[in-house]
């Protein structure tokens, strides 16, 4: 029986051709290592006699970030390809299909995406993708409720709770997004133009309370089944085509943190467009697109999830009149809680946005750091007053103007 | 190796004399069966020569209510026996001592607490507890922080939630507690000279959705591990000590359900007292000593909480000034929407309590029932306006005013 050691492109051929069945005998392939194998290494293999290509993921046993590294479970490769299989099966075609996994390789084969581009950077392109608000409504919609006590029989979704108990990366969320940013940590980073916002920040209780609350709600709402990491670099797209990919830190959470991590996520790209666009009318102008993009996931999130608990519902007191009213509420108030805790870490904690990073002025990048903090603190002390989308739209709009 | 079976009090006697070293081999052991063995086999041993005794419990494959007859299982007696270990090591002497537990035949021994008296019995017979609150108050403070997110790391805290993963119990308590009572379900039974006030529940759609919320919290609020089952007849007590025992539906869930289940029976037991008690001036006395009991417990329970948050919490967000506060207010909020639950579902639904059961006269017994119902409706309804624990008795002595 293979032992676990990390595969070098050669080692990824011959595993391909000895151990699945997904390539011909006569098969040429080629092997290119893709991204920074800083958690994972990540090979492309191509046929070239097909053109048939695929991806094979390998989790490795230590994380890497900025010099420093420690040690983290090949358990989340078990994790991220059972939540890959379960989402195909819950919303087909918004996932990468899984083709093989293995457990002691901690090794995942599936469907390569390389005509899809991250999100993050097409929108920093300014490029538009008219069916995504729909897409990633939909798969919000469903991943989230079908695997909620709404949809799943309590014991089977108990029992998915286990299946799915992941503690070493919800550590990593628990100290890196509500943790170090509220704190004069060593783990933070920031850009020294804006240390007088992030030391008010850090003397903001008011702040740090209603943070230690949603802090609350990540350790104790086992609400759904979330993917725990959804912000615009795991998101992959082409103008047609959306791929939600990376689902390693799925565990079961507030609905509200995968919707909040994508709405903070297109704000931050909102925040980052000084930066990318200098002309003003283009600017506000793709700007304004993506707040309406915001308003459009949710309204598509709420009207799936709607006939979802319409149709679907398996608890008995889900037909109980304003139930659903009352639950969306709350998934929408901590949306707009956890999209400004996600704004706030990636502008002072450890993770930095490429959105954001790949602006070389340090002066235009601290002004949209600080719009960043901006919409994040308000998106967090506010959210009680969010009843609708347009709560968390016009909150942005308006702090622009005043800006 | 032994298969499961059912000990009968000879097969007690040997299995204690064979597998344990509690007894000396000259002992002269006699066996009682206690109980009415629904749900567990309870024998009680004693060693005619020291005098010395022991209970042995053992779980029964099914359990057994008005005729009928369902499966359960076993691995209850796995996680009561450790729950009560574990409460053991976190608040000495409130609970029994386990000396002996044996997987395969579900069967715990543990100390006998014959000198003690079930407290639900206790009450009706209008006796005082000068140490109750205090003892409770503790149980429930150190149990429900010292198992928390706050005193706990969240990696051992995420390996407990697995460990008292206990999906058959907690349905039980889903079914019964949360959702038969509002409904004209086959498994409800109730005094008939109540129908009107029921029906008037299962038409009361406000209070049906708030039950609603408070069910979702049951399900997906992983909170503490409580003990989930802590009513009056789960405590027994001498005028000196208090121990709580059967915390076979311990699993990770919200604070104020324990609470509120204590808040509840006594309030099932205040509510009983015009039929035990016909002499106005003694019941009010009593009653009144109720109350203030409850007032006791929350003080009692508060004031250790606080303590161990500022000593024992582990999570560095606690040191966030509000958030001890907020977060007792929520479990204030909590309780007293349980309690409320608690109480509708023993007039209601399956289970009944003896406090009200005992009365003969279905007159006197409707007058307490329709109590009951008032104040858990008010405590369900109202929780939200639970600032401190005197919205809760103001409540109830002005129900009993207006009755």
């Amino acid at each position: 029986m293979l032992r676990y050691h990390p595969l070098d492109e050669q080692g990824a051929i011959t595993y391909a051709l000895k151990f699945t069945d997904l390539f011909p005998e006569n098969a040429q392939l080629i092997c290119r290592k893709v991204g920074d194998g800083n958690l994972n290494l990540v090979f492309q293999l191509t046929d070239k006699r097909s053109g048939k290509s695929i991806i094979m993921k390998q989790a490795r046993p230590f994380a890497r970030a900025i010099g420093e590294s420690w040690p983290l479970t090949l358990d989340r490769a078990r994790i991220e390809s059972q939540a890959l299989i379960n989402h195909d099966r819950i919303c087909p075609g918004l996932v990468p299909k899984v083709y093989h996994y293995d457990r002691v390789l901690a090794l995942t084969i599936m469907e390569d995406l390389s005509n899809h581009l991250i999100m993050r950077k097409g929108l920093a392109a300014r490029k538009r993708y008219p069916h995504f608000a729909s897409h990633i409504g939909t798969f919000l919609a469903r991943t989230l409720f079908m695997t909620s006590d709404i949809a799943l029989p309590a014991q089977t979704k108990k029992k998915r709770t286990v299946q799915f108990m992941n503690p070493e990366m919800c550590k990593i969320s628990e100290d890196l997004i509500f943790t170090y940013p509220y704190f004069d940590s060593g783990e933070n980073q920031f850009n020294p133009l804006i240390a007088d916002t992030v030391e008010e920040i850090w003397m903001n209780n008011q702040l740090k309370l209603e943070v230690a609350k949603l802090k609350d709600g990540f350790l104790t709402h086992a609400q759904a089944l979330i993917h725990g990491d959804l912000h615009t670099g795991s998101i992959m797209v082409t103008e047609e085509d959306t791929k939600v990919i990376d689902p390693e830190f799925t565990f079961y959470g507030p609905m509200g943190f995968d919707i909040g991590a994508v709405i903070g996520n297109l704000l931050l790209s909102f925040a980052s467009h000084e930066g990318h666009t200098p002309d003003l009318g283009e600017r506000m102008n793709y700007q304004e697109y993506l707040l309406t993009m915001i308003e459009q996931i949710w309204t598509c999130f709420e009207k799936e999830f709607r006939q979802l608990w319409e149709k679907e519902a398996k608890e008995r007191m889900a037909v109980i009149p304003g139930y659903v009213d009352h639950y969306l509420l709350q998934v929408l108030e901590d949306a707009s809680g956890y999209a400004g805790c996600k704004m706030i870490r990636r502008i002072i904690g450890l993770a930095h946005v490429w959105d954001l990073e790949s602006i070389s002025d340090p002066k235009l990048r601290a002004n949209g750091e600080k719009l960043a903090l901006s919409v994040g603190q308000k998106l967090v002390l506010e959210r009680r007053q969010v009843k609708e989308i347009y709560d968390i739209t016009s909150r942005v709009r308006q702090l622009v103007e005043l800006g």
